[in-house]
């Protein structure tokens, strides 16, 4: 009933994460009533995404060079490897403006119910990071805290165990403005066990 | 702290509507992970989206040639002009398969607050449509069931009283699967009050 350009751009929305067939018509309409200078900037964007795009040689974060800035930012301490499941990750621990370290990005967690073994992740590179560069003394694990990314930082502070390499893990407790009240109790434990003094 | 590449595609997908900077981030790091013979096409609807597209001479539904499929049906039902908001609603109401005549496409209601008056949508155009088509028996004001809506629908009926066009709106009740007890009371009112006889 849609002419034919319109509805393939709403069948490629359709099959992005998240975006079902009725919000793909949404945007759809919404696109086709931009302006033209409007819609060609996100068409080129696209097209463009992966031109010159690639992984950073040493932590794995995206880059449009072989090393990307934070690697090659002379500033950062290079003790400190920050261990991540994905790219967003870091983006978000640099929001926070409290590491100065570097990164390393695993591009996923062990979960053996999706097939994903450590094979499939930047592990190994990451295990023969810290073989080859002795200054690395700490490696902070910030996978997410689910059963996938403790078993994922579980596997790694067993390997570098008995190693010069510390292995540290995110903090788990309560998150700022939570009620005590209406936090589970996996949470609440943690952040008992974790408490800390003044 | 990103690649120049995958920040302006971020920015360009948060500035759809629906999409924050969270969502455009996800997107964006899914589309970098998909195969490019995946996002082309995408790239190329949207940069193609808008060429040859019009909108349909007699009912302004969106069209890749000067009058839409729907009009362009001759067995359609002539004597019906279902008259709707946007042209998804023509699309919802054509997924019913209740209704064969023709629409008119208002593209937005009538709304003081939003500073939308008669002028800017396709009322004139509708005016003139049943004027100059005295085959026009019945136009079906199918515009949503909210304050706006219900006050175009008033608008039009107001203007065609006393011609020769029926002008009909569709039934207000309970929706298939409504719980009577968690209805609201003016769609209540509304269903008791155009209840139908068996």
């Amino acid at each position: 009933m849609l002419p034919v350009s319109l509805q393939k751009l709403i069948d490629e929305l359709a099959k992005l994460p998240g975006i079902g067939p009725k919000t793909a018509q949404r945007l759809a309409m919404h696109l086709l009533k931009s302006p033209h200078s409007r819609i060609r900037p996100l068409g080129e964007a696209l097209l463009s995404l992966q031109d010159g795009l690639s992984f950073c040689e040493k932590c794995w974060n995206v880059t449009d060079s072989d090393i990307c800035k934070i690697c090659d930012d002379p500033s950062r301490d290079e003790t400190q490897i920050c261990v991540v499941e994905d790219v967003l990750d870091v983006l978000a621990i640099e929001k926070t403006g409290k590491y100065k370290g570097l990164y390393h990005v695993l591009h996923g967690v062990l979960s053996p119910i999706d097939g994903i073994s450590a094979d499939q992740l930047k592990i190994q590179e990451l295990f023969d990071r810290v073989k080859k560069n002795p200054e690395i003394q700490e490696l902070v694990v910030a996978t997410n805290p689910s059963l996938e990314g403790d078993a994922t930082a579980l596997y790694i502070s067993k390997y570098l165990n008995g190693g010069d390499v510390k292995v540290t893990r995110i903090a788990r407790g309560l998150p700022i403005g939570a009620d005590l009240e209406y936090t589970d109790l996996a949470t609440l434990g943690k952040a008992l066990l974790n408490r800390t003094g003044y």
